[in-house]
């Protein structure tokens, strides 16, 4: 439930308030050299404060890795890791330990489990995205040595694709107590062609599946992605050529670096649609268990728009998808 | 690799141009009536030679179920099923034995694996989607019994929503030997509040990975989507309100029927974009294996739209996860 | 549910008087050659009437293999298969529909799934196994080619260790309308070091799992096993030492072959315990679902020892094994 | 690799002289009171120093749960925990860093990682079953609530079962620099009949693999095992009856509480052999790297015989099977 992967696979705790946030990392091969202060510094790009309209919760996010990394190296035992939780103010939340806000997990939650941590939304708090962070940072340097590197940028704050103008934006909204959401773009350059599993396992779907169990994402494309569904066929056929180098690449790459569910060697391209941050910085109208509306004063420190956050959380659940897959390619030989 | 869900797992297999494909449907619970007249219109449903566009291919597709069905009803073991190729001409794929066509699985495949069936595109040939039909109407049964229905429909052929002009715009592309792709709606209504796994297995993310299996996706959004994330938080809150009948809803289904990955009892909402079919019925410009250009003529029969037959695809892949959480679900609470 | 293995697994299908047993084995590496003859040469060995006191029900075992092996190679896809049931006699379990014969599984069954197959015990049935055989058939050809061989054994009928006096054994029991058991050993050879997971997966572990999985299996050792448990830790010590191509080997094996979870390059052994067949050919004191009494007449054709049968059976669960942590062992590196 | 469970996982981490030992108990109901002075007495029963030869490392074993707990109950979230490494005496093993110790798994782990950590033998050390402990505690508190106890006890150390006279076997043994091994057995009362998967995840097979996971087992059998396997069906047969209240129970129970590997409702018992803890106080013929002989003196903190502090791990793993179970029994209808 809490696990993604098959032979690279990530399992993550915590509650937002709790002591900790943490996970294992189970699966990665021996003798990778890891080098956690690059962790650390890639860990620090997830942290609040550091851009417009980020949270002012303070974490200071210190990875302490508890197993799997001996002498700067991987053992290909489970990398335990954990992450202190030292900025909470559980008290913001005690009016709506009995309430369900609009757009939020508190009603659907409740309505699975019976009970919740209502400090911080618990577990549905996006603070469990340090712990994806942490392992995909791990990957990510796995993956540097394959020649393989993940970028994340993003492509549009709401409706705003100026860069220039993304901050002034978001500066808009919040003024207003409101947030945006937006569109992130990662490219994944170095994929070997072979890999993916081409019925369930298609390399996007399980990108797809990764991306979606971000918070907030609500929408999911490859290569020319929607765009691709009002051309005709010979308007987004990528023809073979011979590279220099005498392998077989693509002219054009409509088909975002991947066929019929497994990698053809260009680059891996895809889009990730955010919903604007639910949280609103103004009074919010919920509904209490017994279903009387509520008003709710805007308390806790959210993020007016989350995006900036998101790029090393992007980069992380592609970085775990892309190893996973180069370590079971290994098995598709005696 | 072939296998799909946790507790509900269907398992397939099956070459274009072998003798038969099939699956196993594993984890259906017992005593659960199943009609198999209904199941086959079901599958019938998917099959060739019925709209405008499809291919000639006329497969007969007779399910034949082996074992997990007695006297009408489930008896809990695992359901295994097979549907006999009975119209294959592999002569039609002698000449793409050596050669990679673009916008297909050949050059993936062999780089994958080393080697492949050229036949009607082997594995990866879209014939395989038969045996997700057939487990798909098996657990559309077992959901309609529970309340829960599920509709796909056509969105968009290719730039056209007007359905009376959809044939029309087939006709047209398929006369110019090209081909189209399109948009899905899925609706899956009567879902009860509580399903889903709230981090990586969101089922939101689960759905995702279903529909971006079926071949020819590149995009997937639930509820509004894309369209959210140029949207305020303020403009997409779907309030709550308390229903007639005591029980909590929401007053709009921007969030498409899912909160934090978990259902919230409104219809769930989606949408999948199709790429156009890849084989063009004119030249198409292809590779051979050594690198050197090869200019393919049409042959084999196929698709210029594969829309309408995806639909019970889709609708199939929808039923598999929505009875996997449904039965999870029973886990939550001693 | 029905599945074994992580990379490579195998579920199956199957009643033992529906209309055929079946499976799938999935995760096989491609280019693999199988012979498809020696294939069923080896499913032979598992059928009915060979040996003193083997079932008189006879089936022929006519392997189809329905995709995943083509131009006698493995492509790398699921292979899927089914085996005919064509000697069923159904009408000689009306009378046990509703009741429990005693060390079978149908009250078990009952209480789990609330709805049986009677029929021949339905997939309580040992002829479940013919799937087993056929998957453990293939693996055992990959094996092969890797230097690795798997050879079974009966060290026990019943209390008789004599090989030249177990045919009598058996004839005695049989004619007193009784059963026997008895122990098989297994032994594995050319297995390289370093196979295996070292925590929840060790090999001993995964291979005790799958022997246990075995109808009528009781106990498992390896090594020197329960022997083991009554010795000093100085007596058991397997000594390493160089061997002349200046590889290290043990000088004594009673690790059977297993350190730490791990393959130590040594034979594997081990030792599996089969209870007596619970179907004697007298009459059997049941109880009904009411909880009545019931006495059954001897019906039905039952082997009155299986051993023989067995040791395909237990071969080939050791080739799904060994040939699972093979591949695993493959993604221990980048 | 390190998860065992299907519904409930428990996924561990550690090596034995890093930070700490952790894990994640993944898919506990929600809602379930946990005593978490109750879980440290249950984890303090594995530790050393308190019975007759066991090791004089003294680790204070104290839990810390991270997540998932909270006003006393199960949330329904992960529940991530870790225990501090604080008396490691790393110094005792820079002797063995380059050789490999006879019936220990520094060879193995060599063969399949290329690296591994020396340090009181790293993750191979028994000191990761203290996780599978604290794991096991929480699932036997909620096994308690549903009426399911469990029960392990010292059959046999060494040659010896009177219990009179364990203590001093195991001092002789001590004082000889030798260690013991033994058996231990394990009752289950009150598991409902129904639990278990009738193929390859039959009760048994899944206690099998859990028992075998613990570090020195060599054997597993359950019912009456091995001793099954010399009597004739006649002899083992478990009658049924009509109990007092109606149910249907046996009047004996040879086989062990599990009926084609599916629980009937009579105690489960089994029987589990391990070897002679590995670690002599003598000197021990080892060989390094390079094959050449090497006589190590005895150093670190070792057990003589680990009987007593298996106990508790025993029930851990045979509560986290029996829970699982119970969990997955609740799909088996709609």
């Amino acid at each position: 439930m809490n696990t993604i992967g098959k032979i690279l696979t990530l399992t993550t705790f915590g509650e937002s308030h709790g002591p900790a946030m943490g996970g294992i990392l189970d699966g990665m091969p021996a003798g990778v050299a890891i080098d956690l202060d690059v962790l650390q510094r890639f860990v620090d790009r997830r942290r609040t404060g550091q851009t417009v309209g980020s949270s002012k919760r303070d974490e200071q996010d210190r990875v302490e890795v508890l197993s799997g990394i001996w002498q700067g190296k991987t053992l290909g035992t489970p990398i335990g890791f954990i992450v202190r939780n030292t900025d909470a103010r559980s008290n913001d939340y005690n009016e709506i330990a009995n309430c369900y806000r609009p757009n939020h997990a508190d009603y659907t939650w409740q309505m699975k489990y019976g009970v919740r941590d209502p400090r911080g939304g618990g577990r549905a708090s996006a603070r469990e995205t340090v712990a994806r962070v942490v392992a995909g940072g791990i990957a990510i340097q796995a993956l540097n040595r394959l020649g393989i590197t993940i970028k994340a940028g993003i492509v549009q704050v709401g409706p705003c694709p100026d860069e220039a103008a993304m901050e002034q934006t978001i500066l808009e909204a919040a003024s207003a107590g409101d947030t945006l959401g937006g569109i992130v773009g990662c490219t994944i350059k170095g994929v070997p062609a072979g890999l993916g599993e081409p019925l369930f396992g298609k390399l996007h779907a399980q990108l797809a599946a990764a991306m979606m169990s971000i918070p907030s994402v609500h929408g999911f494309e490859y290569g020319d992605g929607f765009d691709m569904s009002v051309k005709r066929g010979s308007e987004v056929m990528d023809k073979f050529m011979k590279r220099e180098d005498g392998t077989i690449g693509t002219v054009t790459n409509h088909s975002g670096g991947i066929q019929g569910g497994i990698s053809n060697g260009e680059d891996i391209t895809m889009r990730i649609a955010f919903k604007p941050v639910p949280t609103l910085m103004r009074e919010m109208p919920a509904i209490d268990s017994d279903g009387n509306p509520v008003t709710l004063q805007p308390r806790g420190r959210h993020d007016a728009c989350v995006l900036s956050r998101a790029l090393p959380i992007v980069e992380s659940m592609a970085a775990l998808v892309i190893l996973d897959n180069y370590l079971i390619k290994k098995t598709n030989v005696l």
